[in-house]
């Protein structure tokens, strides 16, 4: 039974999944793909070929775009700006705030931002959170077919706030990706396997995970008393690190970085305070 | 009812949480610091305050020290050489592999080298674990002592493991510490607080710790199928980070750092594979 009309542009691995989650929730899907075999499976198991961008376009009152950044969806949608017209406009590909705000203003009114912090298998479950930021009222018109996808939250009017909290957490995960496989390398220069780590690892995240509310805390205060360990004191425990690291012959740039903005920190005059002090060396690019 | 006679040398932060933790468990325990006064809380407690490092490293078979490093273990216990003789020495002092080394070919056969990965407050209880290296008959002859301290685990005879392992994991830690407040300096450039980042910093946070026991594994066979997206992906989403890093006047050297291993390992014909790939831009220092 449909319940609506939806149109997504896009299917990759991510697109795929999205109209995936769509037909299966019952309403009236709407696929175009640039390389049209893409929009085999999908159209077995319910949904409708559009032929052409415009088509695709033209089918339905909420167009959702994913596809691989902000050029390829300008190079999708500008040619049919004007088919547009009232439509909504949900660009679920990645970018920068940068980009959304650029789309946006090419979308006046109509246009939702969107940020996808989960894998393509949790589409169409709540374990996929799906930010959006933008036009509220778009957001509040269609919101039914967008909890489809998985959990969506409304962030705000600014159409960069998705991709700013997108790329905030990609940092985050880079961050700790690059960690892990630092300490991996260090390890295996030992002939330390890194699944024995696995379980160090958990424990050192968790204990992380745990001081961030904390410090989120005293970000926003914006005053930084030592909680558990001072500045110093982990300046002395990341000195370990990259002094480990050069014995071991392991690329010791990363926990040199991390050592050049504590030492900033303390030349500061935060020696003894939290670790969340820190910041203060980012926000400062020219002190990089 | 005292049950063994345990020194402690050293009453900082940590060395008091040890030192509470033997005399709760009803251990004859001696107790020195360079400044006495340190040691009046204990003594209050049922610690035997020692007069000098002679007289505290003569009272007990089991001398634990833990002090800031390496260069105050020697300071304090190279005078007393003669008196170790056949005790047995744990430092649970901080340092690096090298550190550990030397500290134990000057205490061969009885030496412990150990390392806390635990706050002060949770020593004495199962959450502190604590791992241990070195000479394997030391950690047997006093294994229930130790296990008064918090979780104890043997690594091995190489007295290096457990520092290696301590280094691992701060190495995590700071990747991770670092990787928020970069996320955190982000968003607050746009106006949003730290603290409403926590849900999606935990639930990305989540997301790579459900990624690293599969990392762990191609790392230890040395082949990388991409499992969730390819290096390239993640390249591109390397490059939204830093991009936004620098429109929004944020230090982008930590992204620009990821950013570079990533795109070495691209170079490398790592382009299709699991981002665990990067890992061998990290072995080799030179690359770097
Ligand atoms: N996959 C994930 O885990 C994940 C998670 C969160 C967010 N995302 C985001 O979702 C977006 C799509 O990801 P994906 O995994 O679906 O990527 P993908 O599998 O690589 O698919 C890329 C899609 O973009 C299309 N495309 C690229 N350039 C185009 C152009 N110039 N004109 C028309 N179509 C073009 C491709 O069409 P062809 O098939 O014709 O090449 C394909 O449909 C990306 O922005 C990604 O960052 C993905
Ligand atoms: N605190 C933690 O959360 C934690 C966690 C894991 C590991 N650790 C490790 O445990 C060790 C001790 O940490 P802590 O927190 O106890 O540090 P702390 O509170 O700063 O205490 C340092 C201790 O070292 C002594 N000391 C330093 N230099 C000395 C010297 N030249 N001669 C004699 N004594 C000297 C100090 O004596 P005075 O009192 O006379 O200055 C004091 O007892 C460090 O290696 C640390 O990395 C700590």
């Amino acid at each position: 039974m449909t319940k609506n009309s939806v149109t997504v542009l896009g299917l990759g691995l991510m697109g795929q999944a999205l109209a995936g989650a769509l037909v299966r929730a019952g309403h009236a899907t709407t696929v175009w793909n640039r390389s049209p075999a893409k929009a085999d499976a999908l159209v077995a198991q319910g949904a409708t070929r559009a032929g052409s961008v415009r088509d695709a376009v033209t089918a339905s009152p909420l167009v959702i775009v994913c596809v691989t950044g902000a050029d390829a969806v300008r190079e999708i949608l500008d040619p049919v700006a004007g088919e547009l017209g009232d439509r909504v406009l949900v660009n679920l590909s990645s970018g920068t705030s940068r980009e959304a705000r650029e789309t946006a203003a090419r979308h006046p009114g109509r246009y939702l931002d969107g940020a996808i912090m989960a894998a393509p298998p949790a589409i169409g479950t709540p374990e996929a959170a799906i930010v959006y930021s933008g036009a509220r009222a778009a957001f509040d018109e269609h919101e039914q077919i967008l909890r489809d996808l998985g959990t969506a939250t409304f962030l705000g009017d600014d159409p960069a706030l998705s991709a700013l909290h997108e790329t905030a957490v990609l940092g985050l995960m880079y961050g700790i990706l690059n960690g892990f496989l630092h300490s991996a390398a260090l390890l295996g220069a030992a002939g330390v396997p890194a699944d024995s780590f696995l379980p160090f690892a958990r424990a050192g995240i968790d204990t992380v995970a745990g001081w961030l509310p904390g410090y989120a805390r005293q970000i926003d205060e914006g005053t930084y008393p030592a909680l558990d360990a001072t500045l110093g004191t982990h300046l002395a425990a990341i000195e370990h690190v990259v002094h480990e690291s050069e014995d071991a012959g392991v690329d010791p740039a990363l926990p040199a970085l991390v050592r050049a903005a504590a030492r900033r920190a303390v030349s500061a005059g935060h020696g003894g305070d939290s670790y969340a002090s820190v910041i203060e060396q980012f926000r400062d690019k020219e002190s990089a």
